[in-house]
């Protein structure tokens, strides 16, 4: 991403016009989520506020594991496969087994394992055009759901917990 | 909102194309924010995690004044004035004048407050043409940025901090 069009929602080469929009949102939020977890050393990814948290490792594994999950759905029109529970499992279910599974990592782990979902997700985007976004399939209730709401969904959760790793930060480093 | 559109992002009677696929995840984000707080008591909407956390009620005022900004920023090109500075500067600056001020309240007074905000920056958003979206102006630092960003900006925001109230809503409503 070039930094100066970090403002700027619009036209992203390799893109169709409104992939590019979806592109550079994501691009943002990524941006913003490697600053929230900028510095941090292992103790402080590993920090639990209480029993019931998520460390910010967890949380950050989780935001990968579920861009893994719309890949598989909406690239694949398949669930995640047997390797890829076993590899993302602990990540998308956080809780008792992520706060037992995923610590003791360098923050560059979180970091390459991002980053190698998200070149996966741009390579698949950029072969796809506009209309594609408009496809639906249903939920079990029956609501429908478009390919546009499941990429806007992805970014969107990445959000939901990059204000809780502010959060996490905040007092990780405080009583670091 | 028709709730059975609400996983669908697309076309919205009433805007152009580009203003209705952010209006559709502006609708999305504000109907999760809504089931965050549904139910909360006074008590519960004023809970204080520690003596540096933000209480629910606060990040909900948090959430519609910073709407208010961005409705001035993009719409009138201008900061806020004295009155709107008045009505919002607490829920902007939030700690610990927000502490102090937004307290006592139903939740009624926060979901009329944001329901008021968003129907004016629907109206608004009704009355543009794609076009709006792509116009820039620049921050201080000389960056770009253009009205697309600063609307995504203010979902993005929202998400961020519905993420913090879910995370508050668990230990209000453990402890009360």
């Amino acid at each position: 991403m070039n930094e100066g069009d970090l403002f700027l929602i619009g036209d992203v080469p390799g893109f169709t016009p409104q992939i590019s929009r979806l592109v550079s949102m994501m691009n943002y939020v990524r941006h913003t989520t490697l600053s929230a977890v900028a510095g941090l050393e292992v103790g402080e990814l590993d920090y639990l506020h209480d029993v019931q948290s998520n460390s910010i490792g967890a949380l950050l594994s989780h935001i990968a594991a579920a861009e893994v999950g719309y890949q598989a759905a909406t690239f694949y029109a398949r669930d995640l496969n047997g390797e890829e529970r076993n590899e993302w499992g602990a990540a998308l279910d956080l809780g008792e087994r992520a706060r037992r599974e995923i610590r003791g990592r360098e923050l560059d782990y979180y970091l390459s394992r991002l980053e190698q979902v998200r070149m996966k997700t741009l390579a698949e985007l950029g072969r796809r055009e506009d209309q594609w976004l408009e496809e639906q399939t249903s939920f079990g209730s029956g609501q429908s759901v478009n390919n546009y709401f499941k990429w806007f969904h992805v970014f969107g959760h990445e959000l939901n917990h990059r204000g809780q790793i502010r959060w996490l930060r905040r007092h990780a480093t405080a009583r670091s």
